[in-house]
């Protein structure tokens, strides 16, 4: 994928291990390009290959044809006997599982973690990486744009989730991030609410947290709205407006260079000076890639320092049990030293619908 | 889930754990019924846990509420804390990473796979998880029923895909199975196609593989049909007529106290007769749970014995690179001994649009 060959061989070479061997979906799409929901990605000094079962080799072949990546037709069996003449293997602890890796040590081979280099090449998104994600984000908002004008008193959470995925399915999206989120009124209070059955009534909250994938790169984007104002979300307002702060305040001032601890702290500094970080229950954000989940990390505990070609959310949120909630999330990416949102379509500001 | 203390237990005792220890998203539902993408659940001889982070906090108080699982606040530490008198862990091999492993073995304890009794437990299914498999099904088929009449020329693979997707949604499901795979004519030849931008014409063989989730449980099914006649398809009919009689045959003859294997020669050797053996490249079927792809296996290499209360897909398949594709499947249950299909309300005849 744009990838030099030399460049993929870092992986394994600076765990110090003789080959990779790759089992997730997700590594082996980001090694060669091409998705499958099984096989496996064998990466040697001398080769690259993708074995592929018969459900997936025509289709290899063809996606994969003019690359520096040989399909071979087969499964375990097959990639091991890529790998024979190998002592020590590079592959993922966080992804591998511990049958898999309880197997190749009893086949004599030594493992070794290739995931600290495969996340520092992963973190950094290359132009067509950054390109893929902002083609999500913007389905994502025009799809949001799209669902607003159909909310409609009685709607289920259920519903208006289903309209917005079928907005983004219209739109080019392959399918959603992650399950959608929408949580109406008090349900909005839970962070990561199940969308249900709640019906929407006048002067509910609307929280929304929602994305989609595009050759499997992923959005995520949260807003929250008014249903209507019925004059008893004075607080709710309040609160809105230091969210909204922290949340511009990220982009304004985190810069290329300070750790994902630092860029948590500006969000959650702001919010202690409103009296509200201990209603901030989560993260600031994480990283987005293939996975709606990557790195780097954005928290108290993010250590790794930030730099331009990364994608993260920005989403501070303020969450009162059982009263409301509040994120406003954007997927941004560094560049220029500077933090950049891939949404432009999007108010960020209180819209009471 | 209905499932007694004593019973749950076994699953870490039947491996000489001391206690379990589960990360993976669909077995912490499998064993509280309650679903979140983070947290854990810790199974002691004293108490069943469930240890989750401020964003799911809420909602697992308020789910588990009156169950025997006690909600903890935390994330890894507090879960590894409530197992710090114990020596051995029972982990499921198959699911666990080995970062975690590596993190739990430097810990002091010794892992022990829990999944054989795992696997045991979820193989059989509870009249619940029937009744919600069920559930995903008859939503599937009546998404499918949907669709058909609004196919038309020159919609896209990726239109219709959205479309069902949306029908499953609007009908009560929370999303899909798996990536649906619509494939228009000679697209169905690749068994596991990435459903794309191709338009549909007269005389193309449709070929709809697609499922969708009713809490966490899934459904399966695969129809093929002709989009008008252009008579150039007697090949494919001769072999459609094939897979189907092999589908069929499944669900006529296999019986309770066969081993996946035999269950495949079935359909292999239905097909072997018809000289079409070959181009049957997949499996028979695979188990359907809280995962699109569980126990048992029917297979060439499937040792399992099959029994009542299990669930698994019949979908017999023949794939002409370039040519065209078949496959006809239905998630199917065993009750009495016998096979039953999920599926009333689709035809497997063939049908032309």
């Amino acid at each position: 994928m744009g990838m030099l060959q030399a460049e993929k061989r870092k992986i394994y070479r600076e765990a110090g291990a003789d080959a990779l061997f790759l089992e997730p979906d997700h590594l082996r799409r980001y090694l060669t390009g091409f998705y499958s929901t099984d096989g496996y990605v064998v990466l040697t000094d001398e080769n690259c290959f993708f074995v592929a079962d018969p459900r997936y080799f025509e289709a290899a072949e063809k996606a994969l044809k003019g690359s520096d990546v040989t399909v071979v037709a087969g499964a375990r069996k097959e990639a091991l006997a890529l790998v024979k003449d190998c002592k020590t293997l590079g592959v993922p602890f966080p992804f591998v599982t511990l049958s898999s890796a309880e197997e190749l040590r009893g086949a004599g081979f030594t493992l070794l973690d290739c995931m600290p280099a495969l996340k520092k090449a992963m973190e950094y998104k290359s132009e067509r990486e950054l390109s893929l994600i902002g083609k999500a984000c913007e389905i994502a908002e025009d799809a949001l744009l799209q669902l607003l004008p159909a909310l409609e008193e009685g709607m289920t959470e259920s519903a208006a989730a289903a309209l917005l995925e079928y907005n983004m399915r219209k739109l080019g999206a392959s399918g959603v991030s992650f399950e959608t989120i929408v949580a109406f009124g008090a349900n909005s209070s839970v962070p990561h609410h199940e969308t249900g059955e709640t019906k929407l009534k006048f002067g509910d909250i609307v929280l929304i947290d929602f994305g989609c994938k595009v050759e499997g790169y992923c959005s995520d984007c949260t807003r929250t709205f008014l249903f209507g104002d019925d004059g008893k979300h004075e607080e709710f307002k309040k609160a809105y407006a230091e969210v909204l702060k922290a949340h511009e305040l990220v982009k304004e001032t985190v810069k290329a260079g300070m750790t994902g601890r630092e860029a948590d702290e500006v969000a959650r500094g702001s919010l202690r000076k409103a009296g509200l970080d201990g209603l901030f229950t989560h993260s600031l954000g994480h990283g987005i890639g293939l996975q709606i989940h990557e790195y780097p990390t954005l928290s108290p505990r993010g250590e790794e320092v930030l730099g331009d070609g990364m994608v993260f959310s920005d989403e501070p949120g303020v969450y009162l049990a059982g009263e409301y909630g509040i994120r406003i999330e954007d997927s941004c990416y560094m560049q220029g030293g500077s933090v950049h949102s891939f949404m432009h379509k999007t108010e960020r500001k209180l819209i009471i619908l």
